[in-house]
């Protein structure tokens, strides 16, 4: 028997915790990756010493697929831990992590496949491995060199991990929709109800979520409105530009963060042409850099 | 020693999955009130059998005081409880609930004091109870008579933990910004880590979040564009209701979210006149009761 979702969860944020990390909530935004959660694009800059874990839900409009398909979806899970400066034994530590979810290390194939990390829009890159749990990615390990096009010192660590394929691996399931997020069917776990009143009682992913999936793929394909999006784009970086000139930082980061969802959102209604599309990320990159280089100054 | 805050979730997490909640993570869109998670406006809705518990970030732009009250924030930490059918002994699990965060009953006052509640922007009301922590406000129990203008049946029971204020009771602190939200100088507590390399490591709400108090009361009440504000209001209420015309449904309920947001932000703004107030909350509402009663119809 396996762990539950929330199962997975919670030992993670056990296990993370249990080495020192803050366990944060999600950020209340829309957002493409968890590295956008000011807990990682912001604090990460400006703390010498920063642990911090946390659940994000992140949405890529583009992955949608009508809840038709078992492997892609528009919205999904993240774990992300931070760890400044980041320890030397972090490889060590994700795969005990790996262990207190009940992953017989043993019995299951563990590679680390190098795959240096960069993300355009965020002016974020780094040295980083993707931990391939028996021949499928479920984990992204990258040290950050830079964020904001800020130069990281001490060097962080970031570990992300898809909570989704981790589960499918650890359920052995063959679809996300069949996950079981919760209940006591899985033993061995911090939360299986203990109370006999509430036997069977469980959801799987696809009861909780299927719906979601088919209804944002018609609007991130079908109904989000294009002129409107455009709009509210150049009017999210212009008024975070005029915030950044008064020093507020953390209300124009969350433009820049919705600026960069809109522009993913343009992408799925396929409005963005290939010239037009660096000019957007040019966009979002210049703002995030101008939000963290204000935030760390005004933090030092 | 008490509970840091990052415990009193965990601790309240697997109090509620040990009674049979799936542990579901906050939506990841702005608004006033855990009541606006689709999980309890929508699923409690559609399900006759329902048990969820979540965390929620909730914002309330006028709340805001530039992080310099200590007891008013413009955005805090809902923890919430859906069970339907509402269980018998539900105030009797809230009272065990305390004890499992340390609270012992015979050392502290507990009331339940009658407190009827409805939200208009939702169309929801109920019978309920404020439950007071030595005088304080901790916990909102209601019966859910009505959600989006539909009877709920069978009637579904809400909790609604105020986390902040019940940590200042468990920690002893007079502001919100002492409380302790992560580390090992709390026992007691499933989360302390048991690691000797991390101690001292521990965060205040106030390291985490005063910065937030200050820059995001300054965009409440200073800087929010209002005819950005007005218009992107008005543009999701009719962009919502010809999504309802096809029936796709969670898109145009996290329009309505937003339109509520906003408004919430316009008032804060102080742009809104008496007159002009009740025409908002109209609008909202029928659009809340539309996505409702759609929601149910498809589901049935």
């Amino acid at each position: 028997m396996a762990f539950s979702f929330q199962d997975i969860i919670f030992s993670l944020q056990k296990f993370w915790a249990d080495v020192g990390c803050a366990v944060m909530q999600p950020f209340d935004v829309e957002m493409g990756a968890a590295t956008f959660h000011p807990a990682t694009s912001l604090y990460t800059l400006s703390m010498n010493e920063w642990r911090v874990a946390f659940v994000q839900p992140c949405r890529r409009p583009q992955d949608g697929r009508y809840g038709e398909n078992p492997n892609r979806f528009q919205k999904y899970f993240q774990f992300q831990v931070i760890i400044k400066p980041s320890p030397s034994n972090i490889q060590e530590q994700l795969l005990d992590s790996f262990e207190c979810l009940g992953i017989d290390l043993e019995r299951h194939d563990v590679r680390f496949v190098e795959d240096d990390w960069q993300s355009p829009t965020l002016g974020a890159s780094g040295l980083g491995w993707e931990v391939w749990l028996d021949g499928m990615e479920v984990v992204q390990l990258t040290y950050f060199q830079q964020i904001g096009g800020i130069s990281c010192f001490p060097v962080a660590v970031e570990v992300t991990y898809g909570l989704e394929r981790l589960a499918m691996n650890i359920q052995k399931k063959e679809s996300v929709f069949d996950i079981v997020w919760n209940g006591n069917e899985v033993s061995g776990s911090l939360l299986a109800p203990k109370c006999c009143a509430n036997e069977g009682y469980y959801k799987t992913y696809g009861e909780l979520f299927m719906r979601q999936e088919q209804e944002f793929s018609v609007w991130n394909f079908e109904e989000a409105p294009i002129e409107d999006m455009e709009s509210e784009f150049q009017k999210s970086i212009s008024c975070a530009r005029v915030l950044l000139g008064k020093n507020v930082v953390l209300p124009a980061f969350e433009l820049c963060i919705k600026a960069s969802h809109l522009f993913n959102l343009l992408e799925s209604r396929k409005v963005i042409s290939v010239a037009q599309r660096a000019g957007y990320i040019q966009k979002i990159r210049s703002l995030a850099c101008l939000c963290c280089e204000k935030w760390k100054n005004s933090e030092s």
